[in-house]
């Protein structure tokens, strides 16, 4: 079964706006054992919309759409999806009871205008947006006489029929009632195909993307159970690895595909069975026989299950044997406690940080002595040392971690080019790791791969401190 | 003249990396007066590729491709070129001299499978990807008999030709030689459109796009001359804004466009002024006669000009009135310190910082009283305001911004509930600005909120501080 995607607006057209939404639906359809054959791109442009409309329907049995629902002149979907499949548009009663709920928890006043995102086409099933006021839009069809219809409705006269089972749907973890609609159920031989229409709001799309849509597009296609299982290598190279695990991976069962997804600092290999719904039991034991069967090859490179980037690996390292962390920061300015802070429950291990973008805060807030950075330089190994133990005592962690350098693309020099950065990092039994690296002058990058080293020295550190 | 974007990859299909290239290169190409009327996301699938050209090709003059260029298996961009265009693969002296340089600046030997890099189209034009192996290709096609048919073009004698263009092209800001070959010159009428292959890293691909492809491009198409003037609106919703500069609005010059652009905590003028080279001088005069003319209606509300985001604003500010400033942050934990410093220059006004991530750090780095956590809590104003003044006065910076808050989406309490955020701003004349924020439980839109409002008040009081 495969899904094509067709996002809306001209504001992603333009490039004003990065296409999360593409990504974000992406991931979470291939999660759910729905292929992606095909991402669109197009304008608020009916002509447009109809015509893609088109070829995503004969290419693939869902076209999953988002944007053009506002109430300004400028969004044109529902106009689009009712020519489309000559239906007309009508107020929807739980549309516009969400809309009303929405207005009045925000205070302000319902205006004609807002009221416009009540109106729905005639024959689409509408799945509640608790989030917004933008309904989500289901459609079932299939092809009648060289053109795409909706699958046959009885209309005006089902409203009521239609409002039972919205209000159904919009509790939450309802369970969908096949017998109240057959749009839910498998699709006959004639309207097999579905499109359904979201807004364009990516907490929006998102959250119906999880609660509603993925769970119907499964159902109502019967797609194949998806199992993932992420592990976490660090320390070894891609190649030094498939070269490592090639006697594992050789006897993994038809049922497991194995993906290298090489990441910043590391490598996740990523496990996937697949099947159909009765076999869930079996391939959960094959996935965690893999697992079991890969650790006396690869254990020591293996630094943790089901996690998806170094800093979540930090935070669960830290909380999982009682540490705390604080950082010292000059070259990365800050991205060390962003990328911890992002992450709730940073909190529970994490004591604060230091950004010193002057000398004069490396010494008076870190301690860094003035002969050391008069005498071997701010970018220096000493100065390095001073601050990853100064932040560490004076924040009282049990771990400090220290960044400098020079980010560029100005301020190096023929001793200190650009790119040069110096990290450190201090442990609680007088531990001191430190590290030169080289980077090129795209600051931005430099910033991030200083991170990268630094997360995987300080899990290296903590790891061989405080064994299993 | 219109564009369309064919982004080529398995890993954007699946969503584990967000399309970002799709945005960088319709904001180029939007702003240098090329519409862009479709992107497409495909597989790296010869038949998709092959069908996504032609269907690209009959729906716009121009198409960016980016991705499929790498020297393993599943890269099958360049194969299917050849195959597009009935043309075969041979070993560019360019393309190889470039790949040769990149190895041996790394330190690496080349290998065969490397050295496959430099294989390209015979009858495509290589432009030099200074920065990466992947060659960027060429193609001026044009329909014969029904099939895209490249531009007739001398063959392999032509290689010698081929190899003196490249070498000029190759060299920065050379001048296009347009005697030397037809490619570069407006099409005639059979020939008359473009593909343009890149390398989907996007460093590559913007380096290629604002060097090489877009100028290209426009001379190409002999494209009109697009010129853009951002003018950063503060303090005033959109709406109101609107109805306010309405009087200025309707007298705009016919050839200038006016869009509101609303962003994080401000709104975004930018005025688009289109026309033919020869109006080059008379539409920047335009441009600049509207500029002034609006200032009597909106001068109170403009933050700037020709800047892109708060965080771009208060650099500015701060520079220019040689200002310095420091940061103490719980809730964003490091958000603010690293939105400034990843800008370079941040040293020439940014002090440093203090993340107190827990009380202890609150009362030792930032001298917050014992008392007032006690009485008061660490989510209040009272704590707001002594971390203002304690980042600014022990990090002896001119100003002193500060946050607190529970972004949830755990930690809150009735009294506090997630998303409670406090906002504090110290001057040099004892100015103290606190601001109460009330944001729902999505931690990291709280996070982002917060600093667009920090900033915001910031540049509120510098202004009335710092006159011009």
């Amino acid at each position: 079964m495969k899904a094509t995607i067709l996002n809306i607006g001209d504001e992603l057209l333009i490039g004003q706006v990065v296409n999360t939404n593409a990504s974000r639906m992406a991931q979470m359809l291939t999660q759910a054992g729905i292929d992606v054959c095909g991402t669109y791109v197009i304008g608020d442009n009916a002509e447009d919309i109809n015509y893609y409309l088109r070829h995503c329907l004969e290419r693939s049995e869902a076209v999953l759409m988002t944007g053009g629902l506002g109430p300004t002149k400028d969004d044109i979907t529902k106009r689009c999806l009712c020519e489309f499949f000559g239906s007309e548009l009508y107020e929807n009663r739980e549309a516009l009871a969400n809309v009303r709920r929405i207005f009045e928890a925000r205070g302000y006043e319902l205006t004609p205008i807002n009221r416009q995102q009540a109106w729905v086409p005639r024959c689409c099933t509408v799945i509640n947006n608790v989030l917004g006021t933008a309904p989500c839009m289901w459609f079932s069809c299939g092809m009648e006489n060289g053109e795409w219809r909706m699958e046959n409705h009885p209309g005006a006269a089902a409203n009521s029929q239609l409002s039972t089972l919205n209000s159904q749907l919009s509790t939450p973890n309802s369970q969908l009632n096949e017998e109240s609609n057959s749009q839910f159920s498998t699709p006959n031989s004639q309207f097999k195909k579905v499109v359904v229409s979201m807004p364009g709001v990516p907490f929006e799309m998102v959250n119906l993307m999880e609660t509603e849509v993925v769970p119907r597009l499964q159902k109502y296609f019967r797609t194949d159970q998806i199992i993932n299982k992420n592990i976490l290598v660090q320390g070894i190279g891609e190649s030094f690895l498939s070269d490592l695990i090639e006697p594992w991976e050789t006897t993994l069962p038809a049922t497991i595909r194995l993906a290298y997804l090489p990441q910043a600092g590391m490598v996740k290999l990523r496990l996937t069975a697949r099947g159909s719904h009765d076999q869930r039991p079996l391939l959960e034991q094959q996935i965690a026989d893999a697992v079991e069967r890969l650790y006396p090859l690869a254990g020591q490179y293996i630094v943790g299950e089901d996690l998806e980037s170094l800093p979540e690996l930090v935070a669960y390292t830290f909380k999982k044997h009682h540490l705390t962390l604080a950082t010292a920061e000059s070259c990365t300015g800050g991205a060390l406690a962003a990328q911890l802070t992002i992450m709730s429950g940073a909190s529970e291990y994490y004591r604060g940080g230091v950004v010193s973008y002057c000398n004069e805060v490396k010494e008076s807030a870190l301690g860094v002595r003035h002969d050391t950075l008069e005498t071997y330089d701010a970018v220096s190994e000493e100065t390095v040392s001073e601050m990853a133990i100064g932040v560490r005592t004076r924040l009282g962690a049990d771990y400090g971690v220290a960044t400098t350098g020079v980010a560029g693309p100005s301020g190096g020099t023929p001793e200190r080019p650009v790119g040069t950065v110096w990290i450190g990092i201090a442990g609680p039994e007088g531990q001191l790791v430190t590290k030169l690296l080289h980077f090129g002058d795209r600051r931005a990058q430099t910033i991030e791969r200083t991170t990268h080293a630094v997360w995987a020295e300080l899990i290296k550190l903590v790891k061989s401190t405080h064994k299993e």
